[in-house]
């Protein structure tokens, strides 16, 4: 049975979509005890009325946490039992499998930093996320591509990079079966000379290892189409993108809306494509994808979107499992010792 | 009479836009000459057959030029003489006010670099580009923000930021007409100790200039929203964005397309929202907006991008007329000394 450790505190919605996602993933059947992490008596209240297999679920009570606006190493300095270092702690016992928080991401970051070691081979860890594409992914058709890093590691080294690209090739095949999933490098130009020192470095490395399908630069124009499996980038320009990423969904639902509004021909129209857009919509709409690892760590952590609702902290949960079930650490080590 | 140098050769579709184009504008009540330089033979063969005020347009003879696909520098060492290098002269010789290019970016750049000097203050200079947003600019009402720098400069300093702030600012109040445009520094989040070392020190130094209306850091989401009339960031993540920004553009006609090919009943919405989406399409469409400028050298220097139909073209005269005509120069100059 795989434990894994939920920081049941924290997320926009305080304990709610955590403890019921967990109560979720309980009655089905999967072979996960899931620790619930935070304010006891508030977690036993919301099971209380919440149906879900008692065998399946434990407490731990952390009371104690960070707020998504705070300062994460100063909250953590000032709260040393916060839930998710609460959290961290008894995957760094070996008492779970894997750490899975929908809190304030640098927290997440943070405690595990305090907790694990990185492994051989990782100066910094990688923050990793999943976003729509326009072209499917692997045998499964997956519209979504893996991108990392997204903010961990703002300004990152040639050496970085190719950790990344390693890492990220490794967790895409494991998990989303790929058997060699094709990796790019985000630049200015699809020319290996083209971006900054370390991108112009992390190139000719990755062009000379043989244990990587490493397609080249990509540019920006590829990441919504999704020419590559995993895009590799610094931190700073990660974070960026993916939230231009956000940004543009949110620009065409405005839109949509806008439309809705001025004219009748527009609202016939929009009505008669109502379901086309509800699918664009739930492609788009990846925060419920469940969450994406963040790489680099001897433990496996997944981080799930702030704004998760149940379903999405039950679907983060069962890629925690996914990630434990497939040996994510140790072929990570396998695949940086290439 | 303002006069205009344009390099005619060297776009995509070679000699005929560009041409063209010029042969437009001196039909229309602008005070501009244009100086047409490339190869005088060819352009006189289109122009016999194009109508044209013969009185608004010149030739400068010089048939070679750099292809797209070159390594500007190597090409510029290579052909002294080539026609983007001629039109630069030009404009350093005081025969021509403004430098127009609709050729390979980096050649523009680099025959600026070595026909120009760069204002006092300006290390480093910025290619601009201008791109949809939701929310309209300025007293026009103008759908389009202005982004710096987006490829001359792959990595900045703070001062480099600094300086791109006030050019892009001025910029912004000249030709847009906004009295106090907003200035935002991409980043990776808006508090002012987020982002790279370099950010960081610009923000501080922004933060404390009052001749600018400095709105602090953007994120990635800001930039399609228009948050900011004027968005400044390195050149590496600029040209990322902006590749991304047109990758969108076209995933949302594949999808229309792909919609359009499936279900009668999204045929039928389709076409009932067509004149809607055609707009959305030509407030995407913004290479035909005309170009954007260089900005940090001593001389005004306009970049057309190299898809220009004619009337792209005319729009950049034009625009290369009204930064001639506001003053462009001297009044960056003023605005970097403060």
């Amino acid at each position: 049975m795989i434990r894994a450790a939920l920081d049941a505190m924290g997320a926009d919605a305080g304990l709610e979509p955590t403890v019921l996602g967990a109560a979720l993933l309980s009655l089905e059947p999967v072979e996960v005890t899931v620790v619930l992490v935070g304010d006891a008596a508030a977690i036993r209240a919301l099971l209380a009325r919440t149906p879900h297999d008692p065998k399946r679920l434990e407490i731990a009570n952390a009371p104690e946490f960070v707020r998504m606006d705070e300062k994460p190493a100063a909250a953590l300095d000032a709260r040393p039992d916060a839930s998710i270092l609460c959290a961290a702690r008894l995957v760094a016992s070996r008492e779970a499998d894997v750490l899975v928080g929908a809190g304030n991401t640098g927290a997440v970051i943070h405690a595990a930093a305090r907790s694990f070691s990185r492994l051989e081979g990782v100066r910094r860890v990688a923050l990793c996320a999943v976003h729509p594409t326009l072209e499917p992914h692997g045998p499964k058709g997956d519209p979504f591509g893996l991108m990392l890093d997204v903010g961990a590691t703002l300004q990152c080294s040639a050496e970085d990079l190719v950790a990344f690209a390693r890492m990220g090739s490794c967790y895409s095949r494991l998990v989303s079966d790929i058997a060699r999933p094709s990796v790019g490098l985000l630049s200015n130009g699809s020319e290996p000379t083209k971006g900054t020192d370390a991108i112009v470095a992390a190139h000719a490395a990755l062009a000379s290892s043989a244990d990587l399908a490493f397609a080249g630069n990509v540019e920006g124009l590829d990441v919504p189409k999704g020419r590559v499996d995993v895009v590799v980038c610094e931190g700073f320009v990660g974070n960026i993108v993916l939230k231009m990423l956000e940004g543009v969904a949110d620009a065409a639902r405005d839109l949509a809306r806008h439309a809705h509004a001025t004219k009748l021909r527009y609202r016939l129209g929009l009505a008669l494509l109502q379901s086309g857009l509800e699918r664009v919509r739930e492609v788009t709409d990846w925060k419920q994808y469940g969450g994406a690892p963040i790489l680099g760590f001897d433990r496996a952590v997944i981080k799930a979107h702030g704004r998760s609702t149940p379903r999405a902290v039950r679907n983060a949960l069962r890629l925690a499992a996914k990630t434990v079930e497939r040996g994510l650490v140790p072929e990570l080590q396998k695949s940086l010792a290439c």
